[in-house]
């Protein structure tokens, strides 16, 4: 039954690309950079806070470390980036970490981190947009009352943007995320114009409240249980830094240094304006809590469940640009925005993930084809459910849905950066030339080091956040490594099966003769044009067959086909009980009873309809015998398909459907990304028959 | 793609029985009654209550009418049973209301009718599980504060029964309805006998409230309107009178007798239970009003939200049988029970209303055949699912769903009657014979004085009841008809388009050549078997047909061929996008252009899986080939099934999805009730070719 769905025309132009003509979309670094790093861009909006929302539980008098904290941050992000800089040299063909554990570590790694990396784009998805809305919130307070509901409502709204499939367009990245982070650099330059020069005392809309500490005074082992809480909260500023390493194959020549390029731009603008902030942060007093319904007081009196707590860049950039100010608006609508582009990406990702994963039969066959429509709709409609979900579970709110997001992208980077450290050590034990060995071995020291500290860092959050909300990452990531195994198992099963024995095997003994059965109701034109067809294919015996549902309409029929004088012989079969699968069934098992060799080809005409209700009026009787014909051993079915008019309609739109731009289709680049042999050249073998 | 859920084994033994042994299953009267009486006999545990409630409105005094509204109600239903018993003796095909009006009306009064049933079947359960909640609730407390959750579990689990295909055994019906009626009868013996000989004063929970009435003293035209209003309520009592009609089939001989006398016994019984219930709680001073949380007063203070008003059924035993009592127990259980299955005849009347407009084409082909599982269970799945979203919407209260309920009933019953009247105006116009034209004018008469009463009533129904929701039943019914004519004509229209024209046709003209194309991906069993099969059909070309994906596994599949030798051709295809359907699309069109006058023939191997999930791993591709394929003119498309080693299971589940009994069959009696010509015989004609 075709898809109840029917998606209107593209809004952009231009039929997909042949791949030989996909020259002209790859992208120049200061497109590739919104396109890719909007994600962890946009990390910034909500990392910094999240760090001062662990070190409040000890009280305001523990905002002093996060300095530290932020120093540590950045130290990560280096490493990252440089280890990524590594692996984009190393694999240009924008397997991304899937590929590099895969080849190193073997197939249950790369499978570890699929699936990691699925849970990641879920949890993209969620907390940009959680996220977003709270940005949003902040200026337009409507937003702020309906969370989940305005969470929701752009969670749809994205997703029907990539069902029609809407190309991504890269300059539509491009402006909001520049607005963004030249706000930010805007906010942090004149905040410390202000500060440092002029000497204005900019104070945070919270600044006057206090905040009433879980445990005052902390000290020891809890103190620094609590310093790694706030800094693996911190570490979500490293989210989303692997796509590039998915994106290589879009960037220009040469592919690989531009791509290293702008991991270090990105690398760089991320810890600056996070820095940035937490130093504003500091300066204008910024006062948040974890709850801050219950620990957060003004004038000693806790705030109450309705006080709505904004995020920390929008309170810096009350304080910095003055409430309500032109930038302020502007500064929260690019941040808002930016964070709904970073959740894009997770559907643009989504796609690769599983055109590569199909590749491997780790998920169904028909995400491997490029243009499949309907089978990306449904990863896109699955992602989107899967999103809100945990949008509605966790009410939208960003500090607890971040609870989960920071355990897969851990995972991801520790196992690719252990599988970058084999790739340098096979690649040693054959390398001869020198420089080059130099080149690998530093290579290798800055992969090792990155998978050592990020694996700390994994364990730190496992440690830190596994009852806050960190189990649940977890159970998705089994959830789907089961599957995925599973249906691999299931591939490599059939495949088993179905392989073809070396020599004549059964099926190839030709059968001795072949009956052909045409289904007739009633003399019509499709019932004519499948006498017609089957009398040409030439079988050994031929019949029409009806069943007797309706005495008077057989014989009706039966008159008629006299009347016509059909050489054909007619057969009616009985029905006492009016349905027509069963005695046609057993008409055929007794053909081939009577001649075990010999193959029964059932000839049924069927309507091609337009709309998709009307399929439900017609041919639901020739279905349901296909289906149970299909269990039946010799048997073959063939269709005779008659167009009614109607079906005009449905053809158009299939026509349109084929035209369809799949999403990531930018991202991934041409379609020969992949090391394969150059494609071969169409011919034939043998002579005609 | 197969329907996902699967149904476990039936509870009941038996197979569907043959048409000639249906025999055993016809209904003796004794079973008959309870089988089909239920829904009107349960009627009387909430139509006095609603006699009470709408009175209320005036004030207690009100009360003293209740009397006269009861023995108008009585009167009508006289009438009714005394028409219907024409019905059933002029029409003991078991048509019912709609075959008395579409044969005698037209066609449109026909539908108008049918769609009222639709309606009227929705209702019946949504009520009747309504107030089979509330009277589970007077024993059971929890039900009541949870009635809207218990009452969709109870519609859940009777569609769950009817899905099965439990057989509508008789005595499963009988045992509850004779518990309730005896116990009816029990309770007026007892009340009559403790009221009348022992001079007790029984009283009802409530007769120490006082209601504040929204209208004292009211007079002349309020006042007459109020009545009307109560009586039309309490016309709720006649709902389901026409179910034996539709029944005739499935009594014994003398089928017309045995159902008339049927009909005089349920209504002999529901006129005394009503007006046996009226009368105790007029003695034992039954309180209840329309919205109890205000205008019943205890004490002078309103009892409030909190209030569960019990219905008066309830109240009276409790009156009479003492509150808790064993009787009282019993008899609230056997309420609620008949009221269940009051609500089952729906699911049972459903698919046999269904099946007859089927036939007539008002509805998809499929309803009409008889064992056809899957249509039912949608239809089923369509009722349930409508009858909860009224619960929901209406708080499982059923006197605001009874407002909805009764238009329907008395628009089948107007129309029926007005149709039988001109039945006999037709048969009087032919009828030569003295005895049976005075027979006929006394029918006459009393069709003509039902339909003029029951006419009055629907006036009355419509104009008391539109604004307090009959509305919506008459959108149901708008909606259905609208719905069932659009299927008319669609069926009216294709029809037209595909009648076969006389003399040789496009079709018919022999085609010039057929071209065979199979379809390969990769050598393997169900290929070998497609190309094997392919080879029996002897057309004028065949070739074997891939699609280059994968320009390494293509020169595979190329090197394996030449290996074995094949002398089928083997063409490729390029695939720039890698996909499969456009370019095998554009490669049959342009065969198709070379010669117009050919046919291309398609044959595609084809997986049968067992599991649903299965489907999604494989077959997609094809089956989306396919789908573009019907499109194409002059084209076949030809599957050849490999069945793996998991569709075992599916062919089991299959074979007993065949094995099950459609719901209402024991109803529908034997296959051939509609007048037709006796069934032929099974041959052939015309020699072999």
């Amino acid at each position: 039954m075709s898809k109840l769905t029917d998606v209107p025309k593209r809004i952009l132009i231009g039929r997909a690309l042949r791949s030989d003509r996909l020259g002209e979309t790859l992208l120049p670094k200061r497109i590739a950079l919104p396109v890719f790093a909007s994600d962890p861009l946009s990390s910034v909006a909500y990392a910094p806070g999240e760090v001062l929302l662990v070190l409040s539980i000890a009280g305001v008098s523990a905002y002093h470390f996060s300095p530290w904290i932020a120093v540590a941050v950045v130290v990560l992000m280096f490493t990252v980036v440089a280890s990524y800089r590594q692996n984009v040299h190393a694999y240009p063909s924008g397997g991304g970490d899937y590929e590099v554990a895969n080849t190193n570590l073997g197939p249950k790694a790369g499978l570890t981190v699929a699936s990691a990396l699925l849970v990641d784009y879920v949890l993209t998805v969620a907390v940009s947009i959680a996220s977003g809305i709270e940005n949003l919130g902040s200026a337009i307070p409507f937003v702020v009352e309906h969370k989940v509901l305005c969470a929701i409502a752009v969670i749809v709204l994205l997703t029907l943007m990539n069902l029609r499939g809407v190309k991504e367009s890269g300059k539509l990245f491009a402006i909001p995320t520049y607005v963004f982070v030249t706000g930010v650099f805007l906010m942090i330059a004149w905040g410390a114009f202000r500060g440092l020069v002029l000497g204005d005392t900019m104070k945070a809309p919270t600044a006057d409240f206090t905040i009433k500490a879980e445990h005052q005074g902390l000290a020891g082992f809890a103190l620094v249980f609590l310093l790694l809480r706030a800094f693996s909260s911190g570490c979500a500023a490293l989210t989303g830094v692997e796509a590039i390493s998915n994106g290589v194959p879009a960037f220009r020549k040469p592919k690989s240094r531009n791509a290293a390029t702008t991991l270090a731009a990105m690398g760089l603008l991320a810890v600056t304006m996070f820095c940035g902030i937490i130093a504003l942060a500091m300066a204008t007093n910024v006062r948040m809590a974890e709850r801050p319904a219950h620990d957060l007081l003004e004038n000693g009196v806790a705030v109450g469940s309705d006080y709505v707590q904004n995020p920390v860049i929008s309170q810096v950039a009350e304080a910095v640009f003055g409430s309500g100010s032109f930038l302020f608006i502007v500064l929260a609508a690019a941040t808002a925005l930016v964070l709904f582009l970073a959740a894009n990406t997770a559907y643009n990702g989504f796609p690769l993930l599983g055109s590569i994963l199909a590749q491997d039969r780790y998920l169904p066959r028909q995400l491997h084809t490029r243009g499949d429509r309907l089978a990306f709709s449904n990863g896109i409609v699955l992602l989107a459910g899967a999103a809100i979900l945990l949008i509605w579970i966790y009410g939208a709110d960003s500090t607890r849905l971040i609870q989960l997001y920071i355990v897969g992208v851990f995972v991801s980077f520790t196992l690719s950066q252990t599988g970058m450290v084999r790739h340098w050590n096979r690649h040693l034990a054959t390398e001869k030339d020198q420089a080059k060995r130099r080149h690998m071995v530093r290579s290798r020291a800055i992969n090792a080091f990155g998978a050592f500290f990020t694996g700390l860092v994994l364990v730190v959050v496992l440690g830190t956040k596994f009852t806050h909300g960190a189990w649940v990452a977890l159970l998705g990531m089994v959830i789907f490594y089961a599957t995925m195994s599973a249906i691999r198992k299931h591939y490599d099963r059939v495949a088993e099966e179905i392989a073809a024995p070396e020599g004549p095997s059964d099926d190839s003994l030709r059968p001795s003769r072949v009956h052909s059965v045409v289904l007739i109701s009633k003399i019509h034109r499709p019932a004519l044009r499948a006498l017609g067809y089957a009398k040409l294919m030439r079988s050994d015996t031929l019949e029409a067959l009806s069943v007797n549902v309706d005495p008077a309409e057989t014989k009706a029929l039966r008159d008629e086909w006299e009347r016509r004088g059909f050489t054909v012989p007619l057969k009616i079969l009985d029905s006492p009980y009016r349905e027509i699968t069963r005695p046609v069934i057993e008409y055929v098992k007794g053909l081939r009873r009577e001649s075990p060799r010999d193959v029964v080809s059932v000839i049924i005409p069927e309507y091609v309809v337009g709309h998709w209700y009307e399929h439900l009026l017609h041919n639901q009787s020739a279905l349901r015998l296909k289906g149970r014909l299909l269990f039946t051993p010799g048997v073959m079915v063939t269709s005779v398909p008659y167009q009614l008019e109607s079906s005009e309609v449905a053809k158009k739109r299939a026509r349109r459907r084929s035209e369809w731009t799949a999403p990531g289709s930018v991202r991934r680049g041409p379609a020969e990304h992949r090391p394969k042999e150059p494609s071969g050249s169409s011919g034939s073998s043998g002579p005609k028959r």
